[in-house]
């Protein structure tokens, strides 16, 4: 019955530690849901344009575990990810009359992810919930590590909790359905995994872009793999960012100020954090940490990978000012002082602050005209 | 420097373990507030009542340890225990670009305790909090043990966190501006702690309720001693209210269901929780757990204490039918079922179903006509 599940990696958080299975089909195989805790009903929270594709045999699988399956379908999109959409869950929760022990499943991206964990997270002060991403990107970042949360008008993910799944369930036959623009901005944060941790890993995303823009499924399952393993590395040192999990922020800094400066949703959030790469990389270069030739290999591989390498300019005079004045609010900003995530040699990462005349530098060498 | 700290009760949960100082004039002790993390900035939460009686006072000895202090004002009262008052908190961090490290000062009663609590769990996924409760009732009770959260409409405290403040301050000289009826409300969650842990000190209430209500500081410096150490003994072995933390919740379960009914605010918490105790004490002799005298001993000390024992009528037609509605929301209710903390012989809780006949007997006797 778990044939299909092709690898399975843990995160060890003591009595948080949780699988995530990763394989073709997961997502209607019931066996998988047996270890789950025991409830009457569960909630499945999806949106507009997943739930149509698979909320039916989502609901269909856990009506075999839970007497009451309740879906929510939520607006598809980050502009959405604010407290109203947020409460659509609780009064969904409530109008059933869901207890404390009503499991929640989020099936969606990355948004519906976070913000199903943040209402797991809170509703009566927390009940279970499981991610069943159906993005790439969600399958190799947002779902794994217990980061949830919505976005406050003056700034993303202001609002959070750290939360841990019971599972996820990394299911490659969704992938199949995604547009390819997401499938590339998934790519972004597969390729982060090998400048901050991992060179061999880089060196194998070099040798199979093209393989897994063509979502070969053993391409995808090796490299959603070889991405959870380094965030379940970093998450079981470092579950709450006191230090090094900051590094799984590697392009996000710059990449923030591009979303936040666009207005969230022009760019994805993987191109912007592809976009962002170059940038830190850049930053990181100028500072002395890594070589010309790594800078390249990377803004090759972003480029190859379909995302943009030159970010877009968020003011007409002084556009660096701009991009400093965006990543202030940064939360890994201390006292107003910027944090980036720089490589410190290649499969290496620090954090660590810049001379804003070194910031500005980059900026405007990486920014359109 | 810390002579008029008379008590200190430590809440034991190992890197989540905190002080309860308990004493005369502790607001203003700069002492105090060296063992807090460091940090740029704080941020005072209170509301219209509080804020210009001792705002000040704490913000200047505050000065002394944060290069800056802020303060935010919010609307007193239930009715705006909820997501657009939270809001203003967010608001505030953010437009003061507050980070990580920015340690919020709850400062007043259990409304602002809660909110301040949930903001703090949730800004940037959780910086550090400090209680400084000002009502009898958040000192015994809603400042200690991490309960934090807001109102639905459709329900009481169903969105919040579990989440630990660094220290709590109860500062016995701000409870001589209370209001006669909110020191009535602190009192029944004084009382609770003697049916279901401590009879002596359930007799110990019975020989000096005229002293605390007369305000007199030694007996409130041991009312809230005592309470605090019964609270931190049974948060000590069950933050998350998996089993044991349930009996706290005694009186509860029929008090939710008066708040509810009548519109939060309409009745004080500690009233409804006081009539509820009554209610719940009924029950229980009416299952035979407890004796007669028992129910007419915690009546007549809830009464001695300025606070209702019979419940208000709910609806004109099958009121308790309507008890029975609100009830099943209670968060300890699973699959529809009410549970209700009852009292096994004095100084004992327990938490367990009862027959709906039973439970509409006592609403029945237990209600004004």
């Amino acid at each position: 019955m778990t044939q299909s599940i092709q690898h399975t990696v843990h995160i060890d958080l003591a009595d948080r530690s949780y699988p995530i299975h990763i394989g073709a089909g997961l997502l209607a195989q019931s066996a998988l849901y047996q270890s789950l805790p025991k409830a009457q009903s569960a909630l499945i929270v999806s949106n507009t344009t997943v739930a149509p594709l698979y909320a039916a045999s989502l609901q269909q699988v856990l009506q075999e575990k839970y007497a009451q399956v309740f879906t929510v379908v939520l607006p598809d999109g980050e502009a959405y990810k604010n407290w109203q959409t947020l409460n659509l869950i609780f009064d969904a929760l409530l109008a059933q009359a869901c207890d404390r022990k009503t499991v929640l499943f989020a099936l969606g991206g990355g948004v519906v992810g976070d913000m199903t964990g943040f209402a797991a997270a809170s509703y009566m002060r927390g009940v279970p919930f499981v991610q069943v991403p159906t993005t790439l990107l969600s399958q190799v970042d947002s779902s794994v590590g217990g980061k949830t949360g919505i976005n406050h008008p003056a700034g993303k993910n202001m609002v959070g909790a750290f939360y841990q799944p019971r599972m996820v369930l990394c299911d490659l036959d969704v992938l199949q359905t995604l547009p390819e623009r997401e499938l590339s901005a998934g790519l972004a944060e597969v390729i982060k995994y090998g400048p901050i941790a991992d060179s061999a890993f880089l060196l194998w995303l070099e040798q199979n872009m093209e393989a897994l823009r063509a979502r070969a499924p053993d391409a995808l399952a090796h490299a959603i793999r070889r991405s959870c393993e380094i965030k379940a590395w970093v998450v079981g040192q470092d579950e709450r960012e006191a230090g090094l999990r900051a590094i799984l922020n590697f392009g996000h800094t710059f990449g923030h100020a591009i979303e936040a400066g666009l207005g969230y949703g022009e760019w994805l959030h993987g191109e912007a954090v592809g976009c962002g790469m170059v940038m830190a990389a850049r930053l990181s270069q100028l500072l002395g940490l890594v070589d010309e030739a790594l800078v390249q290999r990377l803004q090759t591989l972003v480029q190859r990978a379909g995302l943009p390498v030159r970010g877009p300019l968020l003011a007409e005079r002084d556009n660096a000012g701009r991009y400093l004045e965006l990543m202030r609010l940064d939360k890994k900003s201390e006292a107003g002082e910027i944090k980036f995530v720089l490589i410190d040699g290649c499969g290496k990462a620090c954090v660590r602050a810049a001379p804003e005349a070194c910031v500005r530098q980059v900026i405007d060498a990486c920014c359109a005209v």
